[in-house]
């Protein structure tokens, strides 16, 4: 009971008394916050009982569908834009900086280095797209020695690890370093979005609704070099329609493409794409960049 | 990117504005809710990438700790005082009337009929203690045929179906039926208080800091009544240290029983409680009160 008496009114502020009893580091901070919101959450919505029982029968579905393989919890939270600003919070950057997007969860560690202006498409399938650019620092000066690593989906917006019957293992992957001048090259093809998957207890209650599960057309890039705040960033295609509603909230002005149509001697469809990465000197002390929030997400 | 840039300022506006594409129920009201909220924790708590993973990894521990038996969140959800919230705002009833708490996890349907006056111990273990009282509606007036259930632990703390093996089955439970008089007695022994489930994931980490997982010693009783709302409640011991610090925030005022002490002419101690119930006429269209707000928690 307490000196007060537990009420609508009262609840959190009972709860939170309880908390700040057991002291104070950044999980009781937190959780005294997650306990404010979700009273309040509680007194806005007025669930029924049995609509808090159906809530809790869906944490329970995306706790049961969460497994080694499948991050439904990083699903959910990609699609209420909350991983989106968990990394707007950490990796808040100068103006003229590359900003981070959330990694994904095709990302992997084990691509094969390659000489600049390899092909990393391995089967041949798709619109040749050839990528070029600069990595530089915010003074404009080229950084070299960096080394940028990509990823991508095919033309039918499937990443290799999600089809490994399907593709040559590390399709559409490479590990590349610039030259003295800063700058990068290779070839590919041009991919195409997707849709997140569907089919577990998050894609099944947001697609119900008609929540929009798309991603445009994206390359997934990760930069580094010695002394800066390494970038984990996409660069999306503007001519995808799903460009301006992007299911994970990863679109910004500064990551949209500059990708132009060609055609070669044959009249077949070229593509090319110049992108140039800025970089931020990593100040000592600085909280590091949000390179892997999420990391977890193994589908 | 729609009008507006995804920023820490404009996120769950962002995520809002697609909801409210989606149309207008009480699911997509609560999701809405839910992301404002959750976007306000966020930018709270500004939790680095590592304590959001460290967060989404709790979740995922709790999801997986759930199973048919026990229910993982509703543990979570009663210690935090959401069940207890939810429960206020689906049970507010006029004063005099008794209150509701969560029914808990230890209720079974299938308890024995039992003629007034019936000893529920079944092992002759603990303090005698005879329970009486009077079932009545708001004006006085007694309420005959009215159905009183029962349950309670022992004197160890456990109920039945927590040790199949050390107690007889349906010990310490059994369902009554008033008189004309709307008055019930039965015999029993003195409960003892408990700490709830400390083996999993939520009662890890809140034991980790220290936060309070014990419940004080308490009857459970579930009264119906033909033409009135259905009571889930409990009547607490005052003597119980923990009175002032239950686990799931059930004790208020007017449950707070009056155990009085006796002895028998051999010397031993014997306890008698006295409770009347006050119930209220349902209303057509009356929202049924929360009388399962936690019938998932299985263990």
């Amino acid at each position: 009971m307490g000196s007060i008496a537990f009420s609508e009114g009262s609840s959190s502020d009972i709860v939170g008394e309880r908390l700040s009893r057991c002291g104070q580091d950044d999980l009781i901070r937190g959780l005294t916050a997650v306990v404010t919101h979700l009273h309040q959450v509680v007194r806005d919505v007025r669930p029924s009982a049995g609509q808090w029982r159906a809530a809790v029968d869906f944490l329970t579905e995306v706790g049961h569908a969460a497994d080694e393989r499948r991050q439904e919890w990083v699903l959910l939270s990609d699609l209420l834009g909350v991983t989106a600003l968990v990394e707007e919070i950490n990796s808040q950057r100068p103006k003229g900086a590359t900003p981070n997007t959330p990694r994904g969860p095709f990302y992997r560690a084990d691509a094969p280095r390659l000489p600049l202006g390899a092909d990393i498409c391995l089967d041949g399938k798709g619109e040749p797209l050839g990528v070029s650019g600069q990595i530089r620092d915010l003074d404009g000066q080229p950084i070299g020695g960096a080394t940028i690593e990509t990823w991508q989906a095919n033309p039918q917006g499937f990443y290799e690890n999600q089809q490994p019957d399907l593709q040559p293992e590390f399709n559409l992957r490479g590990v590349f370093q610039t030259g003295a001048d800063g700058r990068f090259a290779w070839r590919t093809v041009k991919p195409a979005g997707y849709r997140v998957p569907d089919d577990g207890p998050v894609g099944q209650l947001l697609g119900r609704i008609g929540y929009p599960l798309r991603r445009p057309a994206h390359l997934h890039f990760l930069v580094r070099a010695a002394g800066f705040d390494t970038v984990t960033t996409q660069v999306y295609d503007p001519a995808d329609p799903d460009v301006h509603e992007d299911a994970i909230f990863g679109v910004k002005p500064e990551l949209i493409g500059d990708f132009r149509p060609h055609r070669d001697p044959g009249g077949c469809h070229l593509w090319s794409l110049e992108f140039d990465f800025v970089l931020v000197r990593t100040r000592p002390g600085n909280r590091r960049t949000g390179d892997d929030t999420t990391c977890m997400q193994k589908l």
